[in-house]
């Protein structure tokens, strides 16, 4: 992991620590938490239009900054209670979307992604 | 962002720009994508048991890591075209909950979390 | 409850039984599963503007209609574990919807869906 | 559809229709808008053991009521503007499902879902 995701993994490792809540921080609920945080991420984006959405006001901006730290603060933590390196899987996994999608065969089209498991 | 968070982002903008997908990488379109990522990957533990969650055979992780993979990968991207930096967010985000879970007051208590925004 | 969703909340009981599922179908693992099938079915949308998931072609639409059964399926059974009548719930949740939201003042405004719980 | 559904769906036809919301009801749309809802019914479960889950509190309870609510109303107002019939879609998927899940051979053992699309 990078620097600065190392220093947020133990970060979070200290928050629960501290407060007794690794009995709750099983790999099953954190995914569930990951999953109610991205419900609220997609909530805030419901109803605009694809443009909006690329353009949003300053308020619905902060949401979805505060949104996705929440969403963010899951991740690293589930991943750091599974030991996966999440950088790496990233990166393995942008290795295998480059081979899977041909630039020339994919180009411009709109595709319903195949599954990738 | 840290270096190798920057360096993901830079890769999925060139990955979206050859193939002319940045046109389908609305931050709506995103969010979706990143909701049904988080879908598989909350499958993976829907039948386990707490324990076994903490604890998943070398096949289990293997899915659960690529899943973490792409979660990761829709995440930096649509934090990207948002111009949202995720660290920032993430350890601001923190920084609130410190302040809003006394960890005295919240020891060892399973606890709804608040909502948050 | 209808005649027609008791019926298949009779089937999805005998379907767990016959099996000897009932030990997985937590009301917890239940919920993770109708969350991951709420991906799918999202997945399916994910890249198509507006227009475009107003009227898929047959090959899309059959696959929304295979993933609505799904999401049918694991809400019919989450609500029966719980013993929640789900047409109930969902006309007093109607209800409170006709007062939260004055016709007149709603009018013709996208709004960000105020928290209802 | 059964005449209970059928009356649900009539009335949020009516319900979209005098707030001019009908606009905003998409299929993409009101998908989003059911994992929302999804991701905050997973959120009254994260914490919870499994044996938590099977008898919630009055006021767990009360909550994972409304939020059944709230995505069995989003659920029936996307299948009636995709013109899917839920029950028919639900029982044709139960029915998949009875022959794919051989009771002999799947009797008592917990498993990862195979794909059903």
């Amino acid at each position: 992991m990078t620097t600065e995701l190392e220093h947020l993994a133990a970060r979070l490792r200290e928050f629960a620590q501290v407060r007794e809540w690794e009995q709750f921080h099983t790999p099953k609920n954190l995914a569930m938490a990951l999953a109610g945080e991205v419900g609220e991420l997609v909530a805030e984006f419901q109803w605009l239009t694809a443009e909006e959405s690329r353009s949003p006001g300053p308020d619905a901006l902060a949401r979805m900054r505060t949104e996705l730290g929440d969403v963010t603060l899951y991740l690293i933590r589930l991943a750091d209670v599974l030991g996966v390196d999440l950088m790496a899987a990233a990166e393995a996994k942008l290795d295998d979307n480059d081979r899977r999608y041909d630039a020339d065969r994919y180009r411009g089209s709109a595709r319903k992604a195949p599954r990738t498991t």
